[in-house]
């Protein structure tokens, strides 16, 4: 396995600790659609939901015809929530070092990123909801390879889900200490 | 299958809509702990996210001991996303009745619902971490039957998570017209 630091989440970067997977899974997924974007490969998705945001690329979620009924209602929503599956991460890292944390090597635990290396490589990213044309909703925006398998869409409730003081301490620690934005 | 309308989710109500699910899955998920709630039994869990953080209940989460080093640097976070296997919904229906709307027998599209009853039966919720004591996380709130397994945890960013003045059109208009508090 590579340990070059400038390995993508595909490899493991100098820093990064692994464990031994469980021997077998505990549900199985459906993928109920794509996501299309404008990045074809990963050095130009954007870094993280902020970026995505800022570059206003207009991105389309195809639903699977089998569950177009479902889609009812959906277009009285300004934003979704929307939960896609990565799947050329790998699912075994435990610690990692982000990429722009290479330089120092530090540590971040999975669960305190949202990298998409992680057990479940799902992601979950709010996006505006421009239009619904049959089974294709145009969205701003997200961070995906074009490509990616989506496995759900939920409406966005501001009243549960929009916490605006919220705070990620070791994140903020970093902008404060002016390094450059690290991979969230 | 039943058709009474006082059915829940694991049943179908009058005016619900089912298709054929695929023949085959596409990829699998592990649980990587559980979620310790005071809801034992589906009709004394909260009916939404809302509910639940107005009980003020403490919920815990347990990690497996396999992904204790991923914790590291969730506990600056004032909160996370927690993603939750509802594993006792049914995962075919396209069209719903939420329990408010039995009387009208309201359809909705299960994408522009937070039921538990979708194609993957993955919920999210936003929590307050009130503290982390080894792989033991305790938060407020969650809506979720004792004993449901986890499938992701990540840190809540404001910058990109945080959207106050997002709108569910349907919802809204429910709240216009005085109706009673529908499951969302």
């Amino acid at each position: 396995m590579s340990k070059n630091p400038s390995e993508n989440h595909h490899g493991q970067r100098t820093g990064e600790v692994r464990i031994e997977l469980p021997e077998s899974a505990d549900a199985e997924v459906y993928f109920i659609g794509r996501i299309r974007t404008p990045w074809k490969i990963r050095k130009d998705c954007p870094r993280n939901a902020r970026q995505a945001r800022e570059t206003g690329a207009i991105c389309t979620i195809e639903i699977d015809p089998r569950w177009t009924q479902a889609l009812k209602g959906v277009e009285t929503c300004s934003h979704l929530v929307v939960l896609y599956w990565m799947d050329q991460s790998r699912r075994d890292l435990v610690l990692q070092v982000p990429g722009g944390d290479c330089a120092t090597g530090m540590q971040r635990g999975t669960f305190s990123l949202r990298s998409p290396a992680r057990p479940n490589p799902i992601a979950m990213s709010v996006v505006q909801l421009v239009k619904v044309e049959g089974t294709h909703l145009s969205v701003i925006s997200l961070d995906c390879l074009d490509g990616t398998p989506l496995i759900d869409l939920k409406p966005y409730f501001a009243s549960t889900d929009s916490i605006p003081d919220a705070e990620v301490g070791w994140h903020a620690d970093r902008v404060n200490a002016s390094l450059p934005p690290p991979e969230e």
